[in-house]
């Protein structure tokens, strides 16, 4: 089989950070980031320009952004909620833009009080500047597989929110299993029906691990439909607000040993990464979720190491 | 496709405990079986007749087949090192008896200081008595995909020991990825060779979720190749020896998650698996492993609920 290489977001430093409770230091964020950039990741999300009042993790986004080394070759952007978001985004010389939106009304609604319609209303001013200044864009869609609130989604009410997004001038997707209830045959269905209009290269994949079953959904989207994007969160980093104390976005060094284990090229230092979730853990106020988190890969026989 | 049911082994009492810190109270352990049965598993490992020096966590064995409630159709086994052990077992009335070797000589040798063929040799004689009993055995093959001391193992070492098995009566194997480190790749090569002259029924397959891929894994092997019976710990209690801290066994409640979710007919009740495991909790010392222990199921909607 020629499967494509893998294209990882790494999405520990916003998604990630933005779901403990923990308030990282500006100083161990930027080493955070400098730290994945050197181990070979090529995209991450380094911050988020919200509300600080809301959202008090991402208050030092601008910081971040001045202070990290920006490594050749590597995209740093970051999530934008409106049009005073991405001015700050510019300010901060973000590299591409994230904007997001759900499949699920009531999640939406629960989340940032509009409906899915009024929340795409809410980025268009965004998309309009963004695409004049040719910086690229990708789009959120969170509860792609399960709400919270609703249950089930029906694949058939994601695939008009992708359509919609990409006529708008997003240029990728990322699809979120927000709660981690999706198996494999939920990706199938979901891909099957997407793939008809989307090209693969566009859909990115992001996962949660809350009931074990990311590398499973992960590998079967790359090993049955070619996706090669995906979304993770080094050491775990995210938790997931609507199961207490459970796993939340896969750990970007999970999916790294579940795909070079088998047999993919994934562009990125499995060591490395899980040294730098490591030197988080004693701020994070718990131990890193990550199954690689706990194995040390030196003492791990050679043909036994990914 | 029209795929077998699931037959699930619960090892959490036998393999679960004897690899925990903490020596369970005998009550505790009475409870956790009886709850186990009546959650509807129908194959329950409830004890190990070993040298109660080497292995504490196992000295009460007799007391817990005793004090069990015995449920009809349940079979109740106990894992038996030699004769000695055997003469136990029938003492306490066990419907199942379990032997073991493993597929790595290094393993072997460490674990029970044996090569593969002297610790066949060793259970010749329990088998040659089981047989006459007609009491059913099953036998474990240990590093059957990778072991912690010689790395990649290959499936052509695991052939000969489960035909060696098989011919000496054994009536099922259960095939064990001690280390947690295999992945779908791996599954599909042993498989491909075992299928060709082992029954997929004889087949049970042991995985351990220290990597996070034991939910792939099983999927896989039942997808692909039809296999039903897997071995499973409630709770994930186990660990793993080889990486402190790390998961160890699969939680028979995340197995029966992955397949319920998949459509697999699953004969067990997952709210009460939750509720047997999460009873020891307390007197473990750690948090239990599992993702589904995280997970308040009540609180899901109804169409996420497996």
């Amino acid at each position: 089989m020629n499967l494509p290489a893998i294209r990882l977001v790494e999405v520990g430093p916003r998604d990630g950070l933005q779901n403990e409770k923990a308030v990282m230091p500006l100083v161990a964020k930027v080493a955070f980031v400098d730290a994945l950039s050197a181990a070979g990741l090529k995209e991450i999300e380094a911050g988020a320009f919200v509300s600080p009042a809301a959202v008090p993790q991402m208050a030092d986004s601008a910081e971040v952004f001045e202070s990290i080394v920006r490594h050749e070759g590597v995209v740093y952007s970051a999530l934008v909620p409106n049009e005073k978001g991405l001015d700050r985004a510019l300010d901060a010389d973000a590299d591409k833009i994230a904007v997001f939106t759900a499949a699920s009304e009531t999640f939406n609604r629960r989340n940032i009080n509009a409906s899915v319609a009024e929340s795409i209303e809410r980025f268009k001013p965004v998309l309009e500047r963004t695409l004049k200044m040719e910086l690229p864009v990708r789009g959120y869609i969170s509860t792609a597989f399960y709400c919270p609130f609703e249950g089930k989604v029906a694949p058939e009410k994601v695939l008009p929110v992708a359509q919609k997004l990409l006529d708008m001038g997003v240029e990728e997707l990322s699809i979120g299993d927000t709660i981690g209830r999706a198996v494999p045959d939920d990706v199938r269905r979901l891909l099957e029906l997407l793939l008809k209009s989307v090209p693969a290269e566009k859909i990115f994949l992001h996962f949660h691990d809350t009931y074990g079953m990311a590398a499973a959904n992960a590998l079967t989207a790359w090993r049955e439909f070619s996706i090669s994007g995906f979304d993770s969160s080094s050491g775990g980093l995210g938790g997931c607000p609507y199961a207490p104390g459970a796993t939340g976005n896969v750990a970007t060094e999970d999916l790294i040993f579940a795909f070079k284990a088998s047999g993919a090229r994934v562009p990125a230092d499995l060591a490395k990464i899980q040294a730098a979730a490591k030197a988080l853990e004693p701020k994070l106020g718990r131990g890193l979720a990550s199954h690689l988190s706990k194995i040390d890969l030196t003492s791990v026989p050679p043909s036994s190491r990914p």
